[in-house]
């Protein structure tokens, strides 16, 4: 069992001064919906990134962004995150020695959010300010000082990403028709998309799939067409107004002939609940991909795609947000006393 | 990509009646802990089982359980649990379109650890009594009902875990020298022993580790030689008293030339902080076999064990339990104003 960096070293920028990292990060199941499957009349596919080290598909980029830091000699990384990011950053960085730092807004920021970096960790600096300041201030520290900027404006961010689109076509033995997926960076899309490429002229793929990117209604810049000033959405992993990547996401949906789409949250709790009747416990975010397609679906636009191969992109682990697992359910076990026929009773009664 | 039951068929009762049911279950990372080797002078490696598909290992002996229940032709499952158990069980439930029963014990049950089964579809059902009045009640419907108990009384669970010994030696090429796992129920430890002893016979392994088994102070019947009435420990998923498959535990301890000890909370909370220095995060629960390592060590008798390999199984996802988390780094985030200078004078502090 090896790493990313050491499984595909040919198709990244390794060389034999770059330390091949890994926490076994990558090779996450595709896993068949067979209910949602049959429902749709396609052949759906579920890639789960949540089974990567920290929980989430940002280990792949961040594992490539550290392997750099340290072959450029660097001792410490920064990054501007509250969630997924950070956690991978404040791994990658413990494991190979680094210093990690952290910068997050202060206020609003649950500290079960951050507890993952700082177990890792991480030293984590609250600014008086807003995101957007938080990662000018990042920039600007990593433009001045040996500090390595791990943000996604790091390049070698999406070369580690685009390994799950080798993967994918690993096992089903070429690209599917369509790979449907959360936007909201709108970086993962662009690295699924090069990944595509590179492994089609590499002959790994013979086919490239329709790209389907779907953002949340109350955070949809590239539907909309222009930023958007309050992004808001249950799910926060994608509440992201003014994507760093939109131009390679839009140059992705236009070369191969996809689209963007958005999704209410209602439709996104939806999927998430049909997706944890899959088997498969996914961050809320991460259900924006198969609520894309449930939605095509009840416009009669799925109707082309019958008997296809979709492959939803599920990008972090249901276990990240419990507190939505609560919401989503919104239930309370019934109460009976501890005798056979009392819990029979309940028993026979569905 | 394959499940375990397809991977491991001709070591499992898997016949050609045996659905190969999977959630991409097993394959976990064994990771050369380098900080902790180091100070410790052996090659110690983390037995990662918190990536499997519900956060942990439960899942191993969860397939092997439900495929079985399928072949029977059951339609439902039952099981008492409050936490990995149920998880697991709802999780291959919902995959194979069974219907999945949890009891538990009214009251003081975090909605949190419930959730995750909930969102599988899970049906809960809390009794008025304590956990082994809701093992009672499962068993007894069981054995009245056409509905198959997974708990872990059921002997295809152990029969799934020892997968888990396969793994190791696959990726050593041979057994290590010692075998450390936290024990609650003692179900896992046996399962370990059974897998190297049946993968020895089939040529696989020359070596047998020796079993190390370190139960928590606060619930360590097994390390005492009596029952224990009222467990108490943070690492609630080794909280168990009157651990059901303690004979074998005992044999496999026996057989090994191993041994058995306890660790306090403390030293779990200690052990679970330098496991996320080395990148990975696990259950409070899971720390408890690197616990006793270092306990050893630090009793001295760790240097008879210089330089060999000790693989220290960690069971779950460090995600199951953030409130943990939040207490063990048991720190605030350093405010400062939003301008460079504020944000730098911080960082060069440290």
């Amino acid at each position: 069992m090896s790493g990313l960096l050491e499984k595909y070293r040919q198709y990244l920028p390794v060389n034999e001064n770059t330390p091949l990292l890994s926490l076994h990060e990558g090779n996450t199941p595709l896993i068949h919906a067979t209910h949602l499957s049959k429902r749709l009349g396609v052949e759906l596919y579920l890639k789960y990134e949540g089974l990567n080290p920290t929980g989430s598909f940002k280990d792949r980029g961040m594992v490539m962004a550290v392997a750099k830091a340290l072959e450029d000699g660097s001792r410490s990384i920064i990054c501007a995150s509250t969630g997924n990011t950070s956690a991978a950053a404040a791994a990658y960085a413990t494991r190979s020695g680094l210093r990690c730092i952290v910068l997050i807004p202060n206020g609003n920021i649950a500290l079960g959010k951050l507890a993952q970096a700082m177990v890792y960790g991480a030293e984590i600096i609250a600014i008086e300010g807003n995101f957007d300041e938080a990662l000018d201030l990042v920039r600007e520290i990593s433009a001045v000082e040996p500090i390595t900027l791990v943000n996604s404006v790091n390049p070698f961010r999406l070369e580690g990403q685009k390994t799950a689109a080798f993967e994918v076509v690993d096992v089903l033995g070429d690209a599917p028709d369509v790979l449907a997926i959360p936007v909201g960076n709108a970086g993962n899309i662009s690295a699924y998309w090069k990944g595509f490429k590179e492994y089609k002229e590499a002959g790994k793929n013979q086919n490239l799939p329709r790209m389907f990117g779907f953002q949340a209604a109350g955070a949809a810049p590239l539907v909309l067409g222009h930023k958007v000033d309050n992004p808001e959405t249950i799910a926060t992993a994608i509440r992201i107004g003014n994507p760093a990547s939109a131009h390679f996401a839009r140059a992705a949906v236009e070369e191969s002939g996809g689209l963007f789409d958005s999704v209410t949250d209602d439709e996104i709790l939806e999927a998430y609940r049909q997706i944890a009747l899959e088997g498969v416990f996914c961050e809320p975010a991460s259900a924006a991909s198969v609520a894309g397609i449930l939605k095509l679906e009840s416009q009669g636009r799925l109707e082309e795609l019958k008997g296809k191969r979709i492959v939803c992109v599920l990008t972090g682990n249901g276990l990240k947000d419990p507190n939505t697992a609560i919401k989503a359910v919104n239930a309370q076990p019934v109460v009976v006393k501890a005798d056979l026929e009392s819990v029979m009773r309940v028993i026979k009664q569905k």
